[in-house]
């Protein structure tokens, strides 16, 4: 059973199709460290066959609702599924995603369906560099579909939505009143525009609106333009033209060598962040905290300001 | 005119009470870059008498009418006060922030009462920068008080709100079932609780709640406990409460040297990503785009993994 832990043993099962060892290997993401980074590479050789799609919305859009009828959806195809649902703003829904989404226990016997939640761990961007390499576990665990969902809609959310191959973002009638969406971040990443709760009053008004929205942003009359699809996910109305909105995303991004651009584009953020981060950890190994303490009291004394004190760690550093 | 927007004329005349001044020079610190860096030099001598009061809480709690009474409670002794009104996950509210909040106007026309509002440009994690800069220069003006205020209560507000010096988390009746709170991230930041609209049902089980989680947190005998306040903001009840709570936490850090070891913290911090941000820009300058691009289609074919891209990135910098 110890063997199990091994990141390279793990990673070889789960690709087997152990579903164990496929959490164990999350688990081991989701924590971060040297672990985390092993099973990330013993997994990469073994993805690239799954395709991803990113759920976003404020909370109470429906997403987790939407969600589960998309599984059906896919499962329809008789294709599998792995759902990652993800809190970025709560340390402590890890849970609580899971418990609170009733619906989708629905496919708790279906072995072709596999969930997973995750929340952020730490600070802040944490779970942006967490969730990418989980998809990748999933991936390499062979699951076509890839959904990934997010709790609310901010910032963190949309980098974290931003990692899939499509992306679904998810309104209500009037939210445009309603709402303080983070609109310029949501249009910049939406390939999909769902009015979900169509049955209620202001369907008209929502489409004008994101219409409207998409007219501003002056896209190429060869880009790909976000279809606007209503849905009511309580009785499943509009999800088939959901599911073929997403399905003509990815027939367009295949044509078009869009999903190898954007995938590309993808992974130069990440070395990006993965090369940032070890430079910084680098950097104050190499520094005593003495010398950083003793900056930090001239700081405070008001004698230099904080990048007179970031220029002499640089200097301390390199000399 | 033109010799105003030089970042240390702008700074001169801000500190002597030029308000016009204090706008450009706030503005230069939202748009970031090398104005933002040296308004911020030139503030920092000048500054070190303000005292920085953080407010957070989830949207709706009634933040802003409580921080409108926080104003008026900090006016009846005759202190200046600085509002920096901040909302890190939408881009668009600039505007917005201050237009919803029809009772800040009633201070519109105080000399003594300075509101501003600040919204995130572009990536995750510029605000958390820009704001202690901008709080900076509200510093170097004079004001004894300095508030700052968040619209949300994620990771992102939290980090936010983390620099000030005494820190309320505002609350409902109710709070725990409705809101997915980040809990964790608030108790951790939280020197005063406020549970208001407290002529609501459920004040009792808030607080309750709150002392539970503040039992869990198990903090040493001789650590500041944070007191529960309840307040009715529409109606001023319980808000010289508030305001005196926050006097006593003040006196607490005063007096334990809290607040010295509390800024240094925050001043370590900042430096630390000042020093990373300056590293990654030069590590990506040093770097040619065609050798980034040509190691991106190794991944991409995944021939190699985004670790050990991100090592030979690494080594052309530093080879």
């Amino acid at each position: 059973m110890a063997r199990q832990y091994d990141p390279r043993a793990l990673v070889e099962a789960l690709s087997g199709g152990d579903r164990r060892a496929l959490a164990r290997a999350l688990s081991l993401v989701e924590q971060g460290g040297g672990a985390a980074r092993e099973v990330a590479s013993w997994a990469w050789p073994r993805g690239g066959t799954g395709y991803t799609v990113g759920i976003t919305g404020a909370p109470g859009a429906g997403k987790s609702t939407l969600t589960h009828r998309l599984i059906a959806a896919a499962r329809r195809e008789a294709a599998e599924v792995a759902v990652l649902a993800v809190d970025p703003s709560s340390p402590f829904t890890g849970g609580a995603i899971l418990g609170d989404r009733v619906r989708m226990q629905d496919h708790v016997l279906d072995a072709g369906v596999y969930i997973r939640s995750m929340a952020t761990r730490g600070h802040l961007g944490g779970l942006a560099l967490a969730a990418p390499q989980a998809l990748r576990v999933l991936d390499a665990a062979g699951f076509p579909w890839l959904f990934i969902e997010t709790v609310g809609v901010g910032q963190a959310e949309v980098e974290v939505v931003g990692v899939a191959d499509s992306r679904i973002v998810v309104v209500n009638p009037g939210w445009g009143d309603s709402v303080q969406a983070n609109k310029a971040g949501l249009l910049e990443i939406a390939d999909v525009f769902v009015i979900n709760k169509a049955d209620r009053d202001g369907v008209d008004e929502a489409r004008a609106d994101l219409h409207a929205m998409l007219e501003l942003s002056d896209l190429p009359s060869d880009a790909w333009r976000p279809p606007i699809v209503a849905t009511v996910a309580e009785t499943d109305e509009g999800v088939e033209a959901l599911w073929a909105a997403v399905g003509e995303h990815r027939t367009f991004l295949e044509e078009t060598n869009g999903l190898g651009l954007r995938r590309r584009d993808r992974l130069r953020a990440e070395v990006r962040q993965i090369v940032a981060r070890s430079i910084e950890s680098r950097t104050f190994e190499a520094l005593t905290s003495e010398e950083l303490d003793r900056l930090i009291v001239e700081v405070a004394e008001r004698r230099i300001d904080l990048y007179a004190a970031a220029d002499e760690v640089m200097r301390s550093v390199e000399g």
